[in-house]
Parts: structure tokens; C-alpha cells; sequence
């Protein structure tokens, strides 16, 4: 059985490697308290065992090698770098735990046939780039040459190559990539995230799909004038114009898609400004998250009729544009399957549902069979100092994933 | 009768006395170029023989002295400064029209029982000071030492008392206070501002009051969290809140008060403002106008009755505080009688209404008679490089503002 002492020491020690921030734990990728972590995590691999292998763009893996050297590989990981003023848990929990997979394997002193790789990939999270998923699509083979070069630092503008050269790798796209044939499963443990499994008191989510995105980017162009002297109904608001839409597209997919689709509107600019002015011009995001593609269409749909209708009502013009749209990515139902068999062999309450955010799993899934595992996240917080996976179920969750790397090398 | 050119020529030369700007003129109060301006107008002044005169803290005289030396001053005028990208006649209008009825009395040959005079207030925009109607409150004995040295300017940091001083003037409150039994009448002629008069076909406005205004500051506090993995229904979006109850008591105004209330989100801050980030917080201001009492306290009490319900349904905290109260100001009544009477003389258009901006005419109400006229803005354009007053409707204004001077001296 998982040993939750060693997942809390696990856990414990990397967030205290920390960047200096306002709170909780900070470790973006290629700094040096990423190089930190990931030599703490080197250290735990080695004393159980397992060979340490870091590749050319710096993910890290701890290989325990199979009996049979013909078979392909099982890898369970996710990832080790952290958003600004995170917690403990986020991709970092599902590491901690593919590690006790393989401690328990060491322990069983029954090897597997194929050989089974612990991974921590590296710049998951935007927090350096703004961009996402690196290490995975390095692995997957998206990301080479050319990505070294476009990908810049937000705050220090240095290239993607220069930043992994300074970190001391080569970069090397082709010491990253992995080759299709070689790997039999992936299976990414991960925090939630939100509050579903908690609210519905399960212990394991079998994550069936990664959902898709559309980011709606919509400006609003007005009139600006005085506050006091326009009357109400012949001004030409562009907040009001706005708001309004921004309200019948939340509300509409609260009434038809709750538990289906979000929409979320993070970022809204308000020009020009003044508390005494009438806004001329008012840009905003909606975020769009769901499985259902239809659901998607007619969210996409919705929010451009009502645009429309907004527009008239209120005077102004609305422009609506897709910047993004990412397709939802199904997870392999046969790593689902065992899943489930395996949390029902331990007597463990679960359920099947959708991840709302983005995954290494749905690069890998690409190329290899790739599933999920989430445990519930305390109060459904993340990316915030407080973020919590209790420990109990972290050991539920290893025990899992072990089961799953069991079933996997017997098939 | 009124000279259109005149009026033309002095309109046309201070637009293009201005700071440099993106478009439109820009003269904000004791700079370089408001010197220029008031050199001009002293000019023009002396041209036609009125005795020009600058207080200590930068208002403009230009006094034709009435026959009855004790009688007390009939002063009509507006302010000479400029919010930045103006146009050429907010404020400049009514001092160049005032202008033209000393013209007109010096040209009927026909003096005054009372002296007139011709003023041009300075620093009435907050453009230099964040702070409105400087010359006027001096004036007014509101603004005295304590002012010289609290308010300062937004961009240099100087105090009012080292502006005034580095503009070349002593800042003495003294010189600036006028006494309240010396002035008989104060009357304003200024651009509408907004589209009543146009889109009611009317040449001359007679203002009745000058708006009361409540500046609301409200903020929505809720929980920031990933906006893919937190179901709609179990969210604490501050910006739906915010946009719900903006949402709500616009609809409000619109609908029970158009035409007598208006109520206006200029500014809006959104956090932490990522696109894929549920909103934490929501700071937003409601401006509210009317000269209505009831209006104004019911508008407050649905504001704060709907954040209540919104804060419930949104599952945020929202605090309302109102930050600015400002009564209403009943013009003249008399005045406006004699507005009226010379409008109906002239054979002008003309309608009773009330003023949504703050004007000097409130200042000088507090201790003179004071009274409003007026004159159609082009599609309700100001603050803007295209604000337009017609000359056929300058040509206009003057005439009424030479006949109420005419009747006021009579009387």
C-alpha cells in the first residue's frame, strides 16, 4: 500500500522550494528553484532505486526497466513548475504519487515486464512564457526548432533556447522526443481543481474527456460623452452594451449548460475611463470550456445573435472573434476502464467526468494512449496558496495508479 | 443686433491658441497658452473700450462702468480654460457672447445704469487640478488660503499657490473675493452639452437647475479560481456580480427616469483581469444626475436593495458607498423669467430645462442671483475636437443675453 508518510515529505519539501513571493509556493520553470525541486526529486528516485534521466529540454524521469527490454514503456507523471503564488499540489501531486507507484513496485519485489518511467515535465504552466504544455510537446514532437526560437520569457525576453542553454541543456529538440512505438500508456494523476468530487463526496475522478476552448475576443464601440448631460435612451455605452451581453451569455449557459460549460469573463477593459465619462469602448474575453461540442456551437451562437441584438438595443457596434479553439480530447477508455476497476477493487468511491482544464495528458494522448486520475481539491481551490489534496486521498490515488501499472503490464 | 463675425473671429483664434494636442485645442488654466488666450480676450476687450481687469488669481474683468456708480454689477461670462482634445467652445462661448453684449451696449450708444461686466473664469475644467471650478469658488469665498496650498496639480505635484505664483500672480484670496452686495445678477450662457435642445428643434435653453450628483463606489469582492473547472452554478465571479447590478440599475434608470436621472459606469477595474481566471474583485463607480430628489434617493435605494439580491444570487459580497453628494442648484427664478421674455421677444425657440453638467453659475449662486442660457450642441457633442455651437445660434444667445442685461438694468 501507498506510504502517505513519504508523499508528505515529498510534498512538504518542495514547497518550501519556493521563489520569494507574497505567498504559498513559486517555482516557474528553468529558475533555479526549479533546478532545486528537481534535484530533490532526482535524490528520492535514486534512493529508491530508479535511474534518473533528465532530457534535453529539462523533464525529468526516474525509469524502473521491465523484464522484458522489448516492451514498451508505462509513464505516470505530470508536472513540476508552478503558476506565481501557487500551492503544493497542482502537478506536483501527480509526480509525488507516480513516484510512490514505483517505491511500491520496488517494494513488491515482483518487477514488471515493461519498463515504467516516473515523469515531471518542465513549463506546464504559462507563468514564464505564456505559453503552455512545453516539456509535453517537446516529448510529443509539436515543439523543435522552431518553437526555441519564437517562445520568449514574459518578463526577461529571452528565447526559449537561450533560457534552457542558461539553465545548462542542450535543447535539442530530437534528445526530447519520444518515439510513438515505444510507450504503451501514460497516465497523469492529477488535482482537480474544482470542486465536483468533493461536492459529490468520491474519492477518485476517472477523467473521461479534456474539455475544448474557445476564447471569444468581442470590443464594443461606443460613443464617450458627458454623464450628465446624454439622457438615457440616446446614448451610445459601450460598458452598458457590454455588460449586457456579458450577462445573457453567463446567465444562458447557467440556465442550459451548468455542469456541461462555463463561460468566464476574466479580462474587460473600460475606455476611457473617467468615473464622469460615458465609456466609448469597452474590450472583453469569454472564455468558453466544454465537452459538448454542440454545446459549444450554440454558445458560440448564442453570444453572436445576442451581440447582434445587444448592438441595436443599445447603439453601439459589437465585434465578436474567435482567437482560440482548441477541440475537446477524449482520454483512452481503456485506461478509464481500469481505472474504475481498479478504484472498485479497493473499495474506493468514484466517478467518471471531464477535466475543464488543459492537460500534459491531451498532448500525449496524440501519440500514446493517455488517461487521467483527479483527486478531489479541497474547497475546488487552485492555483492559490491553499490548494489542498488531502493526503488520504493522495494515498488512495497512488494505490490507484498502482493497480492500473499492474493490470497495464499483465495485458 | 449681434455680429456673427466678431463672435467667429474670437472663437476661431482661441481654438487655435492651444498646447499641443492629438486634435481639437487645449488650454488648460495658467499655462503658457491660457495667457495667450486671455492676452486676446484683453485685447478684444480694450478694442471696444471696456476696462480690463485680472484678479490675483487669474479670473478675467472686462468692466464697462454704468452710470450709477453705487449700483451694484451685472456680470455674465463662462471660463476660458479647456478640458485637454477640446473643442473651441465649452466655456469659450459664453465669454465670447458676453463679450458681444458690451459690444452691443457700446454700440447702442445707450449706457448702462449698472456696470457690466464681462467675465472669464479661470481653472473651471479639473483638467490641471482634479479639482473644478477654481476661479469661481475664489471668487465665491469658498476657495481661500488653505485651497492654495491642499490642491495640487495632477502631473507637476506644484500647489495651486506656486502655480499661480509661477503664472505671475499673487494668489491673494483677498484680491479674487467678491462682495456678495456688489453683484446684482450673474448670468451664464453655455453650450447644452447634449442633444435636448437639437433634437427638440429649440434654439435657447432656459436652465431651471443645475443637476444634483451622487457618485457611488461599489465593489464586488468574490473568489478568484480556474474558470474550466468550477461548474457556473457554484461560482463567486465578482465581475457577473458587478455586471448584474450595473446591469440592473441602468435598465432602472432608463426606464423610470429617462429624461430625469441618468446613471453612468465610466470606470471599471476587473482582478486579476486573466482571461482565463475567474474575477476576484470588481471596482466600479455609478455616477447619478438629476435635479429630482426622489429620483436620486430612489435610484440609491434600488442600487443598494439590487446589490443585496445580486450578492445573494452571484454569491459575492458587494459594498455600496456613496463617495460624492452633491445637492441640486434651482437657478434665478427671475432670471430664468427674463430668459424666457427676451427668447419670446427675439421671436427664439425656446424651452425650459435643466443643466446635467456642473457649471460656475452653482458657485455664484450661493451668493448672487444666478441664471443660465443655453445654446444647441451639435449632435450633443463636448469634451470633443468636434463640439459645435451654430453661429446663427451664438448670434442668437447674445441677443437674448444683451436683452436680460437691458431688462435687469431697467428694473
Amino acid at each position: 500500500m501507498a506510504d502517505q508518510k513519504r508523499m508528505h515529505q515529498d510534498i512538504e519539501t518542495l514547497r518550501k522550494i519556493s521563489e520569494p513571493c507574497a505567498a504559498g509556493t513559486q517555482r516557474p520553470s528553468y529558475t533555479p528553484e526549479y533546478r532545486e525541486g528537481v534535484e530533490y526529486m532526482k535524490g528520492r528516485m535514486a534512493e529508491f532505486g530508479l535511474e534518473v534521466r533528465e532530457d534535453t529540454v529539462g523533464n525529468l524521469f526516474g525509469v524502473l526497466r521491465g523484464t522484458d527490454p522489448e516492451a514498451p514503456s508505462i509513464i505516470s507523471g505530470s508536472h513540476l513548475d508552478s503558476v506565481k503564488c501557487s500551492g503544493a499540489f497542482d502537478g506536483i501531486a501527480g509526480v509525488v504519487c507516480a513516484l510512490e507507484a514505483a517505491r511500491m513496485i520496488q517494494e513488491s519485489k515482483k518487477p514488471l515486464k515493461h519498463t515504467y518511467e516516473v515523469l515531471g515535465t518542465i513549463g506546464e504552466e504559462g507563468t514564464r512564457f505564456g505559453q503552455v504544455l512545453i516539456g509535453s510537446q517537446f516529448m510529443e514532437g509539436s515543439f523543435g526548432e522552431a518553437q526555441l526560437d519564437s517562445v520568449k520569457g514574459l518578463e526577461d525576453g529571452l528565447t526559449l533556447r537561450e533560457t534552457i542553454r542558461n539553465y545548462g541543456l542542450t535543447g535539442d529538440p530530437a534528445g526530447a522526443c519520444r518515439r510513438q512505438d515505444k510507450v504503451k500508456a501514460f497516465i497523469e494523476l492529477h488535482a482537480e481543481q474544482g470542486p465536483i468530487l468533493e461536492n459529490a463526496g468520491k474519492s477518485i475522478g476517472i477523467v473521461e474527456n479534456i474539455v475544448a476552448i474557445s476564447w471569444l475576443e468581442v470590443s464594443v464601440h461606443g460613443v464617450a460623452s458627458h454623464p450628465g448631460t446624454i439622457p438615457m435612451d440616446v446614448r451610445h455605452d459601450a460598458g452598458v452594451g457590454a455588460f449586457e451581453l456579458i450577462c445573457a451569455v453567463t446567465r444562458y449557459a447557467a440556465q442550459h449548460y451548468n455542469g456541461i460549460a462555463t463561460v468566464t469573463t476574466g479580462r474587460l477593459n473600460l475606455l476611457p475611463g473617467s468615473t464622469n465619462c460615458i465609456p466609448s469602448e469597452c474590450d472583453f474575453t469569454l472564455d468558453i470550456r466544454t465537452c459538448d461540442e454542440a454545446a459549444r456551437a450554440d454558445l458560440i451562437r448564442y453570444t453572436v445573435e445576442t451581440a447582434k441584438q445587444v448592438a441595436v438595443k443599445c447603439r453601439v457596434e459589437i465585434n465578436v472573434q474567435e482567437a482560440v479553439h482548441r477541440e475537446h480530447v477524449p482520454t483512452d477508455s481503456h485506461i478509464e476502464d481500469l481505472v474504475e476497476e481498479a478504484a472498485a477493487k479497493l473499495g474506493y468511491s468514484h466517478m467518471r467526468m471531464n477535466s475543464g482544464a488543459g492537460h500534459d495528458a491531451m498532448i500525449f494522448k496524440r501519440i500514446w494512449p493517455a488517461g487521467m486520475i483527479f483527486l478531489p481539491s479541497h474547497e475546488g481551490l487552485t492555483h492559490h496558496p491553499d490548494e489542498l489534496v488531502a493526503f488520504e486521498d493522495m494515498e488512495k490515488g497512488a494505490n490507484v495508479l498502482y493497480e492500473v501499472i499492474r493490470m497495464l503490464d499483465e495485458e
